[in-house]
């Protein structure tokens, strides 16, 4: 991931170093042979300077206005060493880096980098922009199109380092929660371990059964939250009201856990996927799918009108609908489906 | 569905009668020839009775304690004529029919069927319950575990139906918010067609791209969310309060979004495959993952005695976090992954 997100850094004509670790000369090597990123099997672009970690690290760290810890998080103390021996000060410090540590008190309560690295680095807090969100490393060095988070304590500094990075398909959300998004991104690998099993519990044909899945995902998340709200309030030591546990439908098994189902398989998700191909609705609902009920399409039909008159009359918020818009256009006029990734907020 | 969800009552002991509509004939026939399900492919137990639309349809309707209405959205009508018209007046009556009707005003407002089936059957808005959650119907009539949920104005009647229907692997949350959930199992069908869109627009080797579908899940969910709760709240006609779409972190791309791309690849979902098919996490950690680092594990040794403490003092809720404990427990001992899917909230 290191590697990865200087794409789209060096996709906005920023200059970037990227410097391995002690462990990654053997990437170092393959990069500057003109051979493909070892891990990533992805060709880097050549406006990237690679180095390896004893290549002028002092003065490198000293000069950057921004630096990225991309290291696993078995090197993070080899990370912020040498940081911290550099004396380095940039303006904007980041992370990849997930994980949490034990608190060294009797109940051990979790900390995230978000709490360690300011005083491990010895840099002002506010200075530190976590990063989250669904982002597959390989995924994103071959420019899919990526939504990711990016944290810090006052949104300012996330913006800043947002402002840097954003491209059309790297797209960018902020957030001052920067302690819940750390606890999010080394949690969710956690929980996806108990996701993970219903895979391999419930086989089907040549792949797997989706209801065992969706309902342990739809449990994960909800368990995601209370874990992640828990870290943040961190020594306040108050129990959760249970009322704000309290599950908003949408995000539960009706509306989530429903749609995790949805996505992948049946008429809906196949029409969909015949309009990400770039095919009109209606030369897909005359030919491959002709005669086949696809009820989203009739739902859509039905809440056309009221839609367009709450998003004028400002009950609903246009703006925060532009997936629920696209498509409605799409059925409306039986045309392609017209959605620029990058309409997704970020 | 309306087949498949027989199975769970027939497996609590229920007396269940299947009557089809004017257009099953060739489906009853098949089931009771003794051959699979025609549309789902599975074998019905013989203990559930099966009828045509013509065979004591009237008597049948009247002497039913609960009519559950299976038809596909363009069969509504016919169903709910049918209920009337032999004047039945079941104890409750439920349906796994989906889908939206454009009210008869100048905004076209959307209703679900929980408001206009109550008038079309002349029945009391309080024995109306509806059924939504992830669930597939050919993996619940082969026996998969499945989670849903059951709504209703108030939650007493859902939970009657639940009594009648939950079973070890047929898991059922109770809710009051009823018509979220109709609007949420209407609009998932809208909404995957985006979401799936991304299945066909980023190829990757024999498969997908998986950033760009997490990318456009998460955002369907935020705008579930949105549509559902302003179709709740419709005829109020007073604009959804911007604070309250404050999307928690946990349900947005940081948790939600990273964990459905974290699920399905990678080393934390390859982990959670080897306990789903029964193996012990040590003999997994020592042998088909012998020195890979799997990040869940080691975040699940940090917080391990963290989330026993706070569990104990109540400042975190142990019976919300089933799939948490199981999985601390696993790692923390190296052995199975033992975890009921009857433990989730159901």
């Amino acid at each position: 991931m290191g590697s990865a997100i200087c794409i789209p850094a060096i996709n906005n004509a920023r200059k970037v170093t990227l410097l391995g670790s002690p462990l990654d000369d053997h990437i170092v090597d393959a990069i500057n042979n003109g051979l493909p990123h070892p891990n990533l099997n992805v060709q880097l672009p050549n406006d990237l300077t690679v180095l390896k970690n004893d290549q002028h690290t002092t003065d490198l760290l000293q000069s950057a206005s921004v630096i990225i810890i991309g290291v696993s998080s078995a090197g993070i103390d080899w990370a912020t060493q040498t940081i911290r021996a550099a004396q380095a000060q940039p303006e904007l410090l980041s992370l990849v880096t997930k994980g949490l540590i034990r608190h060294a008190t009797p109940s051990q309560s979790p900390l995230t980098y978000a709490h360690t690295l300011p005083e491990a680095i010895q840099i002002d807090a506010s200075k530190l922009v976590g990063i989250g969100g669904p982002c597959i490393a390989r995924e994103l060095a071959l420019g899919y199109p990526t939504r990711v988070v990016f944290g810090a304590h006052e949104t300012t500094a996330a913006k800043q380092l947002k402002d840097l990075f954003q491209t059309d398909t790297y797209r960018i959300q902020t957030t001052d929660q920067l302690v819940e998004l750390e606890a999010c991104a080394a949690l969710k690998n956690f929980l996806c371990i108990g996701v993970s099993s219903a895979l391999g519990a419930h086989p089907l044909n040549n792949s797997f059964a989706k209801n065992p899945v969706a309902g342990f995902f739809n449990q994960a998340v909800i368990e995601l939250r209370i874990l992640s709200e828990w870290i943040a309030q961190a020594g306040k030591q108050t129990p959760l009201p249970t009322s704000a546990l309290q599950t908003p439908t949408a995000f539960d098994l009706a509306g989530m856990g429903d749609l995790h189902v949805t996505v992948g398989g049946g008429r809906n998700s196949r029409l969909g996927n015949y309009l990400g191909q770039g095919e009109s609705l209606s030369d897909v609902l005359e030919n491959q799918m002709l005669n086949v009920t696809v009820e989203g399409v009739d739902t859509g039909r039905q809440i056309h009108t009221a839609v367009q008159h709450a998003c004028a009359s400002g009950e609903l918020p246009a703006a925060m609908l532009p997936l629920t818009l696209a498509i409605l256009d799409c059925i409306h006029t039986g045309g392609k489906f017209k959605f620029e990734f990058a309409s997704l907020p970020g």
